[in-house]
């Protein structure tokens, strides 16, 4: 191949299970990965791969029959919040906004925010999450740096307000029209930044903190960008419940979207857990993309009807949520997750459990190319295809969670522990080799965290009441 | 203290955070615990531990604050179906028995349990047990051998059947009589072997494989043996149907079960989904132990009424169940997927979901103390108490996993990791030393696992059909 010359970063990642996630579904079961730069040039298998570039000055890397694949998007995660992990468990969902999670977020500085997204980014990528949704935070310029240095790839969002009961003082006081100009700003100084690894979304934390003239600026601004929404949607009956009682619709967030022209295929709409049929009609007919969070659905919300989104066309992919919402960061727990609940979940709709529901192949493309879809990246990401960006993981099945691996796509969804997976690649640069994060200083950054988090509790006045009897 | 001597093996670990679960629920900041050969000798601050004990010659350990707690108990594990992980993932419950399930067990060797249970006993190790009770596989003597080769506690049981539909021709032929006298003659070999670490219960796999006179002879002779009973209790519906058309009664398994006498303290029940509030009342009265298993019963059987168990004052354990309903093997998995399933299920129960349910605390009683009574072992082990044997688990919560730990507590059950367990000790021996195991060489296991498991399948003609596009 004549364009690749000896001084080309060419790199050949082969004899690994290549589990592609494109749309045959294809697995060489001796495969290979050619890596140019940033880009995916080359994918088959071993032998071809490795011919095809044979004169090439590549780094030849054998993986052992390890399994290769795209790196994960989670599509929903408050990297601010990562600094709260274990400020908000077992209380009511009150409690857990006004008396925690609300004062911890208004005392937070731009500097909280960069190190609370490399304790987060710590945990992304040794769950081989290449790409995240921020689900929106007050400092995106402290989440920017965060991602810049950690090597990820991400759609970060300003969390907004514009009214709503109990607001924190320092929020209180901004318009929609400040939100917006904000968030242009943002727009501005970082959309294409970190060698193009990171675009700005726009934020809308819940629809009852949000006027109308927020809402209606925010899609016609996204349209004239071009940029997605990321927005929490339909969380509560109490959230449904108000929009019924104030907006004059028959039942909830998902019916005054669509009636206002909101619903768009630019919506990542998170959560979704309390919408009836019609509405789920009205996502799929708008193409709005939905983030499912199994481990906070369970803990704080209910249970989302994705069997019957799926059913629906609707793209589901999958979140992990904030820190406080869940503790558990990993979107490979959350594979797990998603496909018992929604196996579980069938009792309730359908009078007993359903074991094929959500079956391993469906929660993978959930985890990889849906991911991908629903952060508007699918052209760049999702997939191992030739002219994508190498974003991809190694997984080293041959230990004591996966063995034996009677079927390969099943052990990456049932039996696949975060600690599988040992190397991680985002746009062309290994950021995890061998179990080591590269990018960062692991322990440094558990230490500024722990600093940090005590220090902003301190600030924000939150103690956590002890459950036990300590001396 | 006179009665330690130089040459005593007394051990003294120091400085942790000790979370002893006893009944004030005392944990010591700076705590420390002394082990005089296999026994708890000392518990409290290290200051005062450390000082009782000054004058002998002691193995002194700083644990630099890592977390010492009792050792968990895994209360229903199938020992022998580790080698079927992935055989039976994402099919019906048909399939699931008697295409896959029973081919496997009905066509293993002694020699396969005994591989079957070193494997899981690796997973069991790493997740911090140190004592579980087998569900009940075909060849306890293969499971025993394991045991006491890696150093776990454990209460075994056969899986007896006397009818039922559909049971391979090696079982079909067995008699109640037989079964309750290959039970005895077990007992006879095994219980009180390995130090006293292994205990023989009697085992029934469940109603519909088992006549009354298999019943009744097992409740009779449990009670003259002074041992227990491990039963899968009212998993599906269709249990319950089945039992009410044939049996005379008006609800289910267990409503049945105590029309005939058979609900007693001694009676460890698995999963136990489908009871209502009659048969609750009969759980709690008769002092039965209900083994909750959330993956398993989230994937395959349904959400059992835990909430109502606990606050009827039933004592609730928490178990795994084998790899082919679950896949993973940890109970720290379990205590996560424990409170989320119940705080998400209320939604169902009560209309909304409850995150104040199943608080960490009780997650936590359900892993160790209340695991320890559900296998009638409680004046023994299941917390940290002088006169206890030593069985304790040490964790690192100085990880990405688990920074910040604003609780303790809620750390505990919420964001550690099985990765987070760095040793275990059972009797008083580490079996887990920083990450290694050291009574069985991990890599050897999961080589003989590897072989074995394929060989099993072939025997059994299970072919399991490919889920993507292999080439």
């Amino acid at each position: 191949m004549e364009a690749v010359k000896a001084s080309v970063p060419l790199t050949i990642l082969h004899n690994a299970i290549v589990v592609t996630m494109n749309s045959d579904s294809l697995v060489f079961r001796d495969g290979a990965v050619a890596i140019l730069r940033d880009t995916i040039v080359g994918v088959g298998n071993s032998l071809d791969v490795l011919g095809q570039f044979s004169g090439s000055n590549a780094t030849v890397i054998d993986l052992h029959g390890r399994i290769l694949l795209p790196g994960f998007v989670n599509t929903h995660v408050h990297t601010s919040q990562q600094l709260a992990r274990g400020i908000a468990d077992d209380v009511d969902l009150m409690t857990w906004l006004h008396g925690r999670i609300w004062p911890y977020e208004s005392s937070m500085t731009e500097e909280d925010s960069y190190v609370s997204t490399l304790l987060c980014g710590v945990e992304l990528i040794r769950s081989g999450v290449t790409c995240f949704a921020e689900a929106g935070g007050q400092h995106v310029s402290g989440m920017a740096k965060a991602v810049e240095t950690l090597g990820l790839r991400a759609c970060l969002a300003r969390s907004v307000m514009d009214c709503g009961d109990g607001l924190p003082a320092a929020w209180a006081s901004e318009t929609a029209k400040d939100c917006i100009e904000s968030q242009r700003e943002l727009y501005k100084r970082h959309h294409g930044t970190a060698d193009g690894r990171i675009k700005l979304s726009l934020g809308i934390r819940q629809i009852m903190n949000c006027t109308d003239e927020l809402l209606l600026a925010t899609r016609d601004v996204a349209r004239e960008l071009n940029t997605g929404i990321h927005m929490h949607v339909a969380e509560i009956p109490y959230e449904n419940q108000l929009v019924v009682n104030t907006r004059n619709v028959d039942h909830g967030t998902v019916t005054y979207l669509e009636k206002v022209d909101f619903l768009g295929s630019n919506l990542l709409s998170a959560h979704s857990v309390w919408v009836n049929n019609d509405e789920i009609g009205f996502l799929s007919r708008a193409g709005v993309k939905v983030s499912h969070c199994p481990a906070a659905a369970m803990k704080m919300l209910g249970f989302a009807p994705i069997k019957e989104m799926l059913q629906a066309g609707i793209c589901v992919s999958l979140g992990t949520d904030g820190a406080p919402s869940n503790n558990r960061m990993s979107i490979v727990d959350e594979m797990y997750l998603a496909s018992l609940i929604n196996k579980g979940r069938e009792v309730h709709s359908a009078g007993q459990t359903d074991p094929t529901a959500l079956p391993a192949e469906t929660i993978l493309r959930m985890a990889t190319i849906d991911g991908a879809r629903s952060v508007l990246w699918d052209k760049e990401i999702g997939s191992l295809e030739i002219g994508k960006k190498a974003d991809l993981i190694v997984i080293n099945p041959c230990s004591w969670s996966m063995v034996p691996l009677h079927d390969c796509i099943s052990g990456l969804v049932y039996s696949m522990r975060t600690e599988n997976i040992v190397s991680v690649m985002c746009n062309g640069q290994w950021i995890m080799k061998d179990g080591k994060i590269l990018t960062v200083n692991e322990e440094e950054v558990i230490t500024l965290a722990k600093q940090a988090s005590c220090q902003l509790l301190k600030r924000a006045g939150i103690t956590i009441p002890e459950r036990m009897k300590f001396v």
